[in-house]
């Protein structure tokens, strides 16, 4: 802080790691629903989990923040406080950034920057017919959490903690980088029918998922399981979707979480899903827009 | 792109420079004053000057944008050719960014990634007792022509390229850091007066300044100089202030722009500007505000 530039010292032998992401009030979060330290937490997990997903380390984030006038500064307090608990969680700094007066809402404008060894960075482009595909985590919390919010529901924070307060699976990313298990991977932010979508389509593939296979979040208070289509088509899980080849022995469990088979990729660059009886259906990628107006 | 993250080469023996910056629409812009490919431009221009300040090489640059709903698509074209131009001019490749839509008015983040050897950071912390104080080219084109648009005045941009087209100082910044001639430095973004006081904060010292010295602006079709007061305090010139050591030879031209000594660093904290009857005032910073509404 203090000169025109942050300068960051980027390991020896490693290159740079770069992400935006926008988190906008009314399209990502919303000031009646999100707490302000949940807002502050999720903008920042946004972008340590696009560098969990390269498999990268983080080194430094930078928040660029328009504010509207008559935002209370405890608003402000609550999201930074929120923002810089997950920062220390994971030893990065917040090192620069910009503010201005917003017109709108709020914009947060996050900037993470890691780094990856030369050349080890897991792309979405590396998936080979006949990997397996696995999903960390469960899948369908956050989308719930939105759907139950939208329809006028009171939620608490500590029910839904994948949605108000979700973990980067930085260290799930750095193990399978290390080990060289993941053939190619995606974080699950746009939801699992769309991000397989993104290793598709990059990798040049098909695949086959098995719906019985997908893991179902628990949620709330009685800890019921989500619907699958929450699992199928909600974003923000901030889980890792990532292809392994069919002869690696991927754990079950890596850095205290679940991991889980839940299909096949394929030649042919369709994607499908079988459901227990055996019937396949194509498997569209259903455009997650964050609430539903 | 197509991945999580923009995986960038960081040069052997560098460090990562890594700069943020708004422009937000009616307060860096006004659609109705500025052309968009101007626009595009200086917001680039505005990173790109960041990382010219530290004497580093831009490597990338990522653009977030956030746009009204009705905003015409023909802007957006000429925003980014205004950006990709310029872009182009110092070969630096847009890596990513992200994209959604403003309840304000148009609003771009731009982050500027670039790389300096390691340690060799101009800064603005290291200006001593003693040394010279030097600008690049000639200050005051920027404010004279945000006073005559907010005056209603029509002014054709090729006649204030300074305001429209800003170039920022890579070769120069690159020139002082490779020779190690430039003891501190700092972009002229926000005024000479006040940017002059983030080098004397940093490096806990004084100046004196030369009013004379400063080297004012010809703008307008007739060429004319501006007012003193917009070269004293006007903002966004992106021309270089930097100190060095009085027995180092400064060259009066650093890649076809010319360089003046205006100054001298003092051990007392304040900042002082001499007339040229030898009568000394203080140097107040009096903040850029961007369109004084």
């Amino acid at each position: 802080m203090g000169d025109d530039c942050a300068v960051v010292p980027i390991p020896r032998g490693h290159q740079a790691l770069i992400t935006t992401d926008f988190s906008l009030e009314d399209v990502h979060f919303r000031r009646g629903w999100h707490p302000a330290d949940s807002v502050g937490h999720r903008c920042l997990a946004r972008g340590l989990s696009d560098i969990a997903a390269m498999g990268g380390e983080p080194l430094a984030v930078f928040l660029s923040l328009a504010l509207p006038r008559k935002l209370p500064q405890s608003w402000v307090d609550g999201f930074l406080h929120g923002l810089l608990k997950l920062a220390r969680n994971f030893r990065v700094i917040l090192a620069g950034g910009d503010t201005a007066q917003s017109a709108g809402g709020v914009m947060a404008d996050i900037v993470a920057l890691g780094s990856v060894p030369k050349g080890k960075a897991v792309l979405r482009s590396g998936a080979r017919p006949g990997d397996r595909v696995y999903v960390t985590g469960e899948l369908g919390a956050s989308a719930v959490a939105i759907d139950l919010l939208s329809r006028g529901e009171e939620i608490r924070p500590r029910d839904f903690p994948r949605h108000f307060h979700p973990m980067p699976r930085i260290e799930v990313g750095r193990f399978l980088r290390e080990k060289k298990l993941a053939s190619s991977m995606v974080d699950v932010s746009d939801g699992l029918s769309t991000d397989l979508g993104h290793i598709c389509e990059e990798s040049r593939v098909g695949a086959v998922i098995e719906g019985d296979a997908i893991p179902l979040a628990m949620v709330g208070k009685s800890e019921r399981k989500v619907d699958l289509r929450f699992a199928l088509h909600g974003g923000e899980d901030y889980e890792l979707l990532f292809t392994a080849a069919a002869a690696r022995n991927v754990p079950s469990r890596i850095a205290g979480v679940k991991v889980r088979e839940i299909g096949v990729i394929t030649r042919g660059r369709r994607v499908w899903i079988r459901n227990k009886d055996g019937v396949k259906q194509e498997f569209q990628p259903q455009g997650w827009e964050h609430f539903k107006k």
